[in-house]
């Protein structure tokens, strides 16, 4: 058992999800015009919770191998992307900018499942609900952006 | 060349610095007690840009060795602690929760610059800087907190 990898997977995972316990819907997305397909607020969590469990799982797997140096470089990149967008979407209320960083954390778990079915065809399947999800997420916000064009370059908070 | 490493590394870090120029100092920080030894702000730019290519380098020439994946996976710790704490602190003013991050943060690129000395010690040597600067803007979270007892716990902004 590789603790190091594991403790350093679920600390990257864990400060994602914490953007998502710090920053929620709140008033704000509560009043905004949303699709009929918008899911329940209590499905994130549930969501996430389930995602980021796959992620870790993953992530562990390919780390044991020996040519994990892109793939992992693509874990880093997919959690960093995932860990902005909730400041970005519910802290600063920009649907715009959150959409263009779903669009980038789409591409890059696009690109991280590619580079796992080369080297563990398991972890690529792993992650396919992840991109599910993201694809699912990523239309919700750029239905919202258009909905809401009084918000669509929202200010800045003071 | 190998670029999918290159361009996923860059795209975490941009990530990362995305929030630093999302979640700026304002007319709250600027109203906080600080103690004599804070930068100016316009040195937090500076510092970061150049940190920010530290990582990309480092985390480039460990991603190339057989041996990456524990490295990389505290490569991947540090980038998601990295981009949580702009958010935090000047998006939500939770000091508290913010030095909890930057203590994770600090422990995670110590464990990276360990790891990466077993492997490659230009590349130990290339994120010392970054250990520096994370004791001193740990140091001055911790301090900020600590003074400004009215926000210690700050509420969350609506």
């Amino acid at each position: 058992m590789d603790l190091t990898t594991l403790a350093a997977l679920v600390v990257a995972a864990g400060a994602a999800a914490g953007t998502g316990v710090l920053f929620q819907p709140g008033e704000w997305y509560r009043g905004l015009v949303k699709p009929a397909w918008t899911p329940p607020n209590r499905a994130f969590p549930i969501a996430w919770t389930v995602l980021y469990v796959l992620m870790v799982w993953a992530g562990y797997r390919i780390a044991q191998r020996p040519d994990a140096g892109p793939a992992l470089a693509l874990w880093a990149a997919q959690i960093a992307l995932n860990a902005v967008w909730s400041p970005t979407f519910f802290g600063l209320h920009r649907p715009g900018i959150a959409f263009l960083q779903i669009a980038l954390l789409w591409i890059a778990v696009a690109a991280m499942i590619a580079a796992f079915w080369a080297r563990d065809i398991w972890s690529a399947l792993l992650m396919a609900p992840y991109l599910v999800w993201i694809s699912y997420a990523g239309a919700l916000n750029l239905v919202i952006w258009d909905r809401n064009p009084s918000i669509a370059f929202g200010q800045r908070r003071p």
